[in-house]
């Protein structure tokens, strides 16, 4: 695969240093480590997202107002050390304790952990949201074994909205849990991304195959067929979906229909014309709909539908301005009539 | 290619009808043609894009307020025929004209004048932007036969800015046209895209090899050679940028690293990191600095980079808010020194 990198032993110091070329107004390096913070967070909980590079705009994307207030970064698809994550905790930190909300991996939590230890020991207190949103990696009586993928987005969205209110840090974890609770969603992969460096890809799939339930580093799905047309295929993801969510006539919900990298946004609008038809027809209801590439899997071809189940105090932190350079809202504007 | 679509034909009708699902409350079709206006926009000149599709988010992305009022999309990589232009604008027609801005192809010349032409029957006045920023695709000598790629962002960017504040349809255009001349891009095609249901690609590359100032429907570029590092890349481009735009010490830009489908964030941010080292070099401001993939050929790997020289007219407009669901600018906060 072509890239456009230098030496691949670099990638990641290379992004941050090109993010910040872009963005140094509003961010800062944290010294000696793959860590960037805001600037001017207010004396609140401090919200630190992260985990493997690679997946960008996750997680240094989701840097702002109403969002994470920094971000740790490992390598490309592996965990932070935990003295990354530290020394992203405390620069982050403004003396209301660190909320880390990163997606269910051994390796990160494994890092997260060890950073929490080091961290109270330092007197800064931690409290941990691990996203699992991922139906397809584990089965409805093991949830916590559930992996999180692009559902980091809107789990990372609530915590931010959260902690800007100025709620105490028991508050916005309960609040956070409640929103990964509520957060469901189901990928496909397509075509392999590439890591940076490596002669292979992380999976192979014939060409006319692809596999439902990937993971996005690559991690085994629960099914791999025939590619199919757009609508069938979102039909099927969709069933899984709200099988396995319960989510039913008269829910709200918000929706993301997440691109991994390649493919296109004409494809994802496809999809998410099925989505929404679905929805229609079983009486749920789309608060509001985004559609994207904010969890990519370098140029891994395939995407992921997440809904998040709403009700009144999710929704209102989800209605929360949210300014960072990849994800924006910004205050709801009456709706009006549809033509 | 593997493509998540439904029917090849129906791609374009499809990809409208699954954006305004998630966009319904701001935008509307306009009744037979594959166009779409702003449901909201005062009475102003009216701002009309297009052209072909397959480039998402251009140019159904770049709807909203202080950018398009309009946008007329024509199959994949195909101009709109007349009627569908002439219809947008009607529909985006507010009494003070109609400003037509669209990239710099015979098709969607032919096309957009003949529409015209209808239109000013009916009493309508329109003028017309072409954009001409791929300094790749023509010499200096012969600046009104280049291409307009991703500078289509910019260039609309100021329209729309200048729009919103009132101005007649001359003063628009002025400024428009301005902005056009003010604008320069270079690309690089690494990956060739695919066209839904087009057995080949556009054009082939070897496994080693990439194509300097190739177009963005793959119209050939003015070197081929063996894939470089981005920086030793980067350093070429920005070679030629310089020189043919003119842009020198003491000068002011806006910079887009715009990524043309496959070709990671990451890989755009290390390319940034030596854009605006170079540009830093050469006593040369980055006034602000976007990295994203707003004009894309499908899944192609590739970059553009795109320089707008400021002034202070220009710059007023560029600072004005525009918020699209894929391209946003709020009000400049003041900066923040550099740590």
């Amino acid at each position: 695969m072509k890239k456009v990198i230098n030496d691949p032993a670099n990638v990641v110091e290379e992004t941050i240093e090109g993010f910040l070329a872009a963005y140094k107004d509003q961010f800062r390096k944290v010294d000696d480590v793959n860590g960037v913070v805001r600037r001017d967070h207010k004396e609140k909980v401090a919200v630190v997202t992260g985990g493997g590079s690679g997946h960008e705009p996750l997680f240094i994307g989701l840097l702002g107002e109403g969002l994470a207030d920094g971000v740790t970064l490992g390598n490309v698809f592996a965990a932070p050390n935990p003295y990354n994550i530290q020394e992203v905790a405390k620069a982050a930190d403004k003396g209301k304790g660190v909320l880390f909300v990163y997606g269910n991996y051994s390796g990160d939590i494994l890092n997260f952990d060890m950073a929490t230890e080091l961290l109270e020991l330092e007197g800064i207190e931690c409290r941990t949201v691990r996203v699992t949103d991922d139906v397809a990696s584990a089965p409805a009586d093991r949830k916590t074994d559930r992996r999180g993928i692009a559902g980091d987005v809107f789990v990372v969205k609530i915590a931010g909205a959260a902690s800007e209110t100025g709620l105490s840090l028991e508050e916005v974890t309960r609040i956070t849990q409640k929103a990964n609770d509520h957060t469901f969603s189901i990928g496909v992969g397509l075509t392999p991304g590439s890591i940076p460096g490596a002669a292979e890809p992380p999976y192979t799939l014939g060409d006319d195959e692809m596999e439902v339930g990937l993971g996005i580093h690559g991690e085994p799905g629960v099914k791999r067929t025939k590619l199919l047309p757009a609508d069938e295929l979102t039909d099927n993801l969709m069933d899984t979906l709200l099988k396995e969510s319960g989510i039913t006539a008269g829910d709200e919900v918000c929706v993301l229909v997440n691109g991994l990298g390649s493919t296109t946004l004409m494809e994802l609008f496809i999809v998410n014309r099925r989505v929404t038809k679905i929805l229609e027809e079983k009486g749920i209801r789309a608060y509001d709909i985004d559609v994207n590439s904010y969890c990519t899997t370098q140029e891994m071809g395939g995407f992921s539908i997440t809904l998040l189940k709403l009700d009144d105090e999710l929704k209102a932190y989800y209605d929360a301005p949210a300014i960072s350079p990849y994800y924006k809202k910004l205050e709801k504007k009456p709706v009006k009539a549809t033509q």
